[in-house]
């Protein structure tokens, strides 16, 4: 066992400005901070919310050991009010979030923290850890689900993962997003992911030839037999070994479930040829399984092709997200309460594309009446919206391009999972959080779906909002005639 | 605190191959396993090894609970007989490894593990998943490194990182292969890795103008004061408030030591621009810092391009390796003892560069006179080089290519770590480790350092291994016209 604290898992910048803060008079400032996203990975239409759970275990567990105020005070940077003041901390603040599972958007808050200062920054680090990695795989798999036409999918990318999180909540968010198996044992003890496996090349090697291997793992698991078929040659040895077997060792048990695997060489011409070769010999409930650097692009290209596989393996390209590794959320200041009013609060930067949008918000959800998502809706958090007459929605960048909705309905999507520190969320099993992401999904057109210049989804805001931040901009910029690049 | 048992850390069918070994009369039969990888991320010129603690902490407390084995047994597909020899496992083998920090090459042995079929099983899913991820991590760091003619690297990816351990190991990798500090606190706490943070925008944003923002920090850390420039215009607000306090409040107090740092725009442009800004105000000791989705690529570019950047903080595209994070170390049967004797084993694959080596081996590596690393050389474990004579070495692929040492020194590469289930190796402090990686890439030529198109280095066979190898895959290979593909 190995007792893992991961309350120091927090930038050290986040402990220095929490001082700074405590330090400056701004102990007791209460804060609202989002955490949304730019982009979508891969130029995708949607992402996939996930992480949610592992937050709340941190913020549950949030706190700081005597060795971790020790380390702290031999950094001679920090005050002894402060650290003492660490020596008991707990959060207790509020936290607003989309539930697991939801499809979310560049630029809407993901998760809102209302905390003074100092809370909302030491939780800085780890919720977009967990939100970015987990989101992003969740995403991914969602991605490779498709492809696959809701074909099987078995996640198997522990040994690739990047450290053991990775391969253990990969596994829990690839599951969320669009897995059906995994082959990762702790995921199935632990997180409650159903794990599943049979053979490597090893098994095969280890025995004196490739039929004897075959043979024995048939006899010692002949209700769970995959035969992998590529350790010396797929189709002249692997193939036909494997069809002897199942029917010497398999029919006559009676057994109906079994498959055989491919890893490597072109996987629609093997598949093809496999395919025939079974059919011929009357095994047509023989399964094939297709792994070997698989993803959604690769997925879709093989069944393109006509490829007759039934199930695949994804492995390396699912749990490290190989085509685009970034999910990149942020968690950026947009209020701050004075006198008990809030006070919106906006960072511009010399990027366009990395300003914020202020003040404590509400999410809505816009649905036509077939329960498809047409566009969400960023409004101020106490803005009311009547659902008994038009909504019009303007693009904020372009905004003389409006939409206005007749037949519609509305959902809020922050819910609350902390309020003044204590949780008021009761975290779903994953199963439920599975079968809600795939229900959330089919709120999705295919066009949004699609991997080459997906539709793009609407993303506004109130007007009311809209107005805010222009005039905070305004307040801010400088005349654009001495920009700097 | 989160107690977590690693152990099931496994892919589900390393237990049914397990279980099946012991059920087929393969229980205590010995087998070796190389653990290797056929091709360097980004195609480089050469890998960082990383990944060795972990792999010791794992092998060390691999064990199996009450409440692993009640999985197993629910499963319904192991022996009571197996089970009940899970219950008190231990790894009883042996482990030779190169050590951690060390420069690494496609297709030689980096670990092997001499032990039961079993044993060595049960490890497999740990041994890649530590070793892929921080030799991809530490490989990038190395790169990084180079790209930044030696300048300061701050790792800050944690917030981007796949998971708790992408974040903390990726940290410690990043280190030994060439960062310099973490933005990461449990790195510093719990792995001995150099912590460090000043501000973000939010401590700008929360003040009510940002001179009052810089005066507070500069008050409150006179000596560790960075200021970060772009919330709301680098040049026109940013830097001048920067100077503005760095001249009341820091250099009256005598402090010599502070920074600026910029996290948008052109990098570039705006650098030359402060550095002049700087200069001409007389603060040639204030260093620049730069940030914003740096690798080695863009870190080259900059400083082809002159820009005058002191240290570079380099977050998701380090702790992702995202310009190719798959690292693909696999672990293969290459052996297996039968009554005392080693009987070597291949693997072939659709893939010829899924071809395996056979044979428990040594590894050397031969050095010139100036202390350059030449070639790798692959032998029969139980081979001895005579060093008074000269060395021929020959490419595995195209045998006509020879090469004849004559002033040379020899190195053996693996070391053991465990012996019988023993632990012989003492887990040397990570700076240490670091250290030792510093001097073992100035064994390298820059011709291998070189992003575009490297220097291939060779990793050859001595006779006697190529000759079993070679009669192995006649053994095994069926005539090329009927070939699959």
């Amino acid at each position: 066992m190995n007792k893992v604290n991961e309350s120091m898992l927090i930038d050290f910048y986040e402990f220095t400005m929490a001082n700074g803060y405590f330090e400056s008079g701004f102990k007791d400032t209460i804060v609202y901070f989002d955490l949304f996203f730019r982009s979508i990975p891969n130029q995708g239409g949607y992402a996939v919310m996930a992480g949610l759970e592992s937050v709340i275990h941190y913020i549950d567990n949030l706190s700081f050991t005597a060795a971790d105020i020790t380390y702290l005070r031999n950094r001679k940077l920090f005050s002894d009010a402060f650290l003492q003041f660490l020596e008991t901390f707990r959060f207790k603040g509020d936290v607003y979030a989309v539930k697991e599972g939801t499809v979310i958007f560049p630029n809407e808050p993901i998760l809102t923290v209302r905390a003074t200062a100092i809370e909302a920054q030491l939780l800085e680090t780890y919720l977009l850890l967990a939100f970015n990695h987990q989101s992003l795989i969740a995403t991914k798999a969602s991605r490779i689900k498709f492809a696959a036409k809701d074909r099987l999918i078995i996640e198997m990318g522990a040994r690739r993962a990047h450290g053991v999180s990775s391969a253990n909540y990969g596994a829990r968010a690839a599951y969320i997003g669009g897995a059906d198996l995994t082959s990762n044992t702790y995921a199935d003890t632990h997180l409650n992911i159903p794990a599943s496996g049979t053979m490597a090349h090893s098994w095969v090697q280890l025995f004196d030839n490739e039929l004897e291997a075959f043979r024995a793992y048939a006899k010692t698991y002949p209700e769970n037999t995959t035969f992998l078929l590529d350790t010396y040659d797929t189709l002249r040895s692997g193939l036909p070994h494997a069809i002897q077997v199942i029917k010497e060792e398999l029919l006559p048990r009676g057994v109906k479930s079994f498959a055989v695997r491919i890893d490597s060489g072109d996987l629609t011409y093997l598949a093809k040829k496999i395919r025939a070769e079974l059919d011929n010999e009357g095994l047509h409930q023989c399964k094939i399984i297709a792994s070997n650097a698989l993803d959604e692009y690769l997925i879709k290209a093989l069944l393109d092709q006509g490829a007759p596989i039934d199930v695949f393996g994804v492995g390396e390209r699912l749990i490290t997200a190989k085509s685009d590794p970034v999910f990149g959320g942020v968690y950026k200041l947009v209020a701050v309460e004075k006198n008990g009013t809030i006070e919106p609060k906006i960072k511009l930067s010399d990027n366009p594309n990395k300003l914020t949008t202020p003040h404590f918000k509400k999410l809505y959800r816009v649905y036509d009446p077939s329960g498809h998502a047409c566009a969400d809706l960023i409004t101020l958090h106490d803005e009311v919206i009547d659902e008994s007459k038009p909504l019009t929605l303007f693009d904020p960048d372009h905004t003389w391009r409006r939409t206005t909705y007749v037949d519609y309905t509305l959902r809020t999507l922050l819910e609350p999972i902390y309020l003044r520190g204590k949780r008021v969320y009761d975290l779903p099993d994953v199963k439920a959080v599975k079968a809600y992401c795939q229900k959330e999904l089919e709120t999705l057109w295919d066009e949004m779906r699609r991997f080459e210049f997906p539709h793009q989804y609407y993303v506004d805001l109130s007007e009311s909002l809209w107005k805010i931040k222009m005039k905070l901009i305004k307040a801010h910029h400088h005349d654009q005639a001495g920009r700097s690049v």
